[in-house]
């Protein structure tokens, strides 16, 4: 599949999730094994203390590190994260928030994928891990 | 502290945050060392599937199990989570969601906890485990 | 398949392994979805400071959640250990050290299971996650 | 501190412990900041299906990480590992195996770090990631 459309047809796909619309994730770059999502954060995207909440930014790498699974699956399969792993980094709050994710293993029934979310500044905010199960839609 | 305040500053806190507030979380449940929280689970919060995403259910764990934290910190210090593990087990979306969240290890730097997601039929959906860096405010 | 039965199976799979031999891991306890093994703590066990190495924890940890799925496998089936995650909690090194494996969720593809390690005092020296691929032998 | 006298002084911790020793681990390369560590394989790191077994890949990665974070601290100050997740993705079992860790955040009080394992031929057989309790010794 070439370029453009590995990232039209994520963006429908994105386009389609109300979670998606409502958190306000876009999808930035993509091409197989590797997507780019960000959001721009604003007040309710962040905790007490003024920075982005850890459970958003575990919602971006585990969107980029799905997403990027997804550009390497036939059309009628699909992958379901079962396990996500997340180590902060450093706090964000500010501007847009970037999820970069990659394939780094893709098994018959299995895949692992990792995502690094970085700030506008290309802070490391968090490195993300995620296994997916794969199956027929 | 009394349970009941205990209940009442986590509800303060919680009320506090734009981010809890835009998702929904409320505490049910607090005492010291262990909390509950959920989530009424509605159409912005399901993916492309029909299932509540997966990182709501990150966000519910990683809330549940750091109130539990807080729940047993000095009014000065706090706990900023550092790494968040979730094991996806079920697919959930309808109804209530809940977050269990209770301290297994207090350090004087370093504190562990963990959390179950379960939905309205205590379907465990997820198992969350969770390291907090514990600091002055 | 009775309990006398499952262990035996289990001790008969352990002193098969060249590894576990070498480590020292003997069988406890088993029956379906829950294994103990344990092991003698001796002085090249430890590292530098006196402590039961790391390593020999999460492997301790790795075999007690294997043998647990292990159970509740058809014999022409294996799980191979795609994820381990391990939170240390308090060091050991002395006397016996067990760690009790239980399986928490079985799929058709996927097992995810737990282990405690604990110390013959039954403080809990570590938490330890593994996720599983199943497949056919 | 100069590279050889890093080098020098890893290989001088490492075969003060007992376990290093009779696992059979040693340090191949280290500057500061990054470590590669090695151990050639025989019968008894192999499991019963011929392959190495997943808790030594665990040792591998948790030493070349904690090693990475020591070649960071200062004489006095020591690191623990708190958590370490594996993540496997290719078996292992012939020749030579290496764990490369390299720090990915040094703050006061906590340290992250992660290894790549690979074989002879560089096949990736598993990422680590690791998290480390820093104090005075």
């Amino acid at each position: 599949m070439d370029q453009g459309r590995i990232l039209s047809d994520l963006r429908e796909r994105v386009g389609a999730s109300a979670f998606h619309r409502w958190v306000g994730i876009e999808v930035e770059e993509a091409e197989e094994g590797t997507v780019t999502v960000s959001l721009q954060a604003t007040d309710h995207h962040r905790n007490l203390i003024g920075t982005m909440h850890g459970g958003l930014v575990a919602t971006l790498g585990d969107t980029a590190a799905g997403l990027a699974v997804r550009t390497m699956l036939e059309p009628t399969r699909r992958g379901a994260t079962i396990q996500l792993g997340v180590h902060y980094l450093a706090p964000g709050g500010a501007g847009v928030v970037r999820a970069r994710g990659r394939v780094v293993r893709m098994g018959r029934s299995v895949a692992y994928a990792e995502a690094d979310v970085v700030d506008e500044d290309e802070v490391l905010l968090a490195r993300v891990t995620a296994t997916f199960a794969l199956s027929e839609d």
